[in-house]
């Protein structure tokens, strides 16, 4: 159904290589025959992990961002390494940025934060069964309030709001997670 | 609270300037005193739109993105002109992308979806009072329907996940649309 939407590949080659970003520039064919541009960066894939305690409570991070020269209250993220299975990554994101581990893990969705420019995806999962870290800048909030800083405009990364939306679906019972798909 | 979070400027320069991305690299000086490197996107913003019929559905496209060589559900979004409101922009791009007006808007919320390398925001708005227009790959979706396409994965963008969000919150009288901040 979607073929009259299509937009093909003629040429692509990478335009810029930094130390984080490669952008990639590509001449495409638009289903009406006429070509045009299409810039995006090269992104390896993320996941972010939701570490939720017995009591309902959650682990939370506060980081700041350069980009937008404040700090942001996240879950704990990170990219994918080559190669690298998804689930594996969380785990060691969750150990390298918390200091906690977790027995328990759940898929919960896989989200794309940039479809204009950016080919990245976020896998999201669910940790339970948490062992205690002790870094900085990570504090434990309940989710009501979490839910009230989504709503006054407080939390506004965009991984940090769908887990804390999520989360109210599965801690309501009103949702359960998913099963992990094939290739995530 | 956050001093010893911040990142201070030392230099900024532009390393790419493209048909459409703008890529700068920044050299900072972390909290300890070492420097690092900083690159991220400079992008204007852009405004999503929840357009909301009276009878509880939502004005939905189909759109082809190419980063991800597959066609997305979304909400009507597009980027902020410069200077432009971004209230003027929502209205521009509703009509434009999908030929409807609206006689009500409320500001809903402010995201940021890139926050590791990007400064873009988004600022959504539901639109009330539609009148018609004709495009195609637009079409009328049950809010239930949403949600459930949230739920198992069918909608990934993360401006239309989010957005599918709060008009479950707004629909079933949970949260009100907050004012819309200053600056906004």
């Amino acid at each position: 159904m979607d073929a009259h939407l299509k937009e093909i590949q003629k040429d692509s080659r990478q335009v810029y290589d930094g130390h984080f970003l490669k952008v990639q520039k590509d001449t495409i064919v638009l289903p009406d025959g006429k070509e045009s541009i299409r810039e995006y960066i090269k992104h390896p894939g993320a996941v972010t992990v939701l570490p939720l305690f017995d009591d309902g409570s959650v682990l939370m991070e506060r980081q700041f961002r350069y980009p937008l020269d404040r700090v942001f209250i996240e879950f704990p993220a990170g990219k994918i390494d080559p190669g690298e299975d998804t689930l594996e990554c969380a785990k060691r994101e969750l150990k390298e940025e918390t200091g906690y581990t977790a027995s328990q893990w759940e898929y919960v969705c896989t989200i794309h934060n940039a479809i204009a420019y950016s080919d990245e995806h976020l896998v999201l999962y669910v940790a339970r069964g948490l062992k205690e870290g002790e870094f900085l800048d990570i504090y434990k909030a309940p989710l009501s309030g979490l839910l009230e800083q989504v709503r006054n405009g407080q939390i506004t990364d965009v991984k940090t709001v769908i887990g804390v939306f999520w989360l109210e679906k599965i801690l309501s019972g009103a949702w359960t997670p998913p099963a992990r798909p094939a290739g995530v």
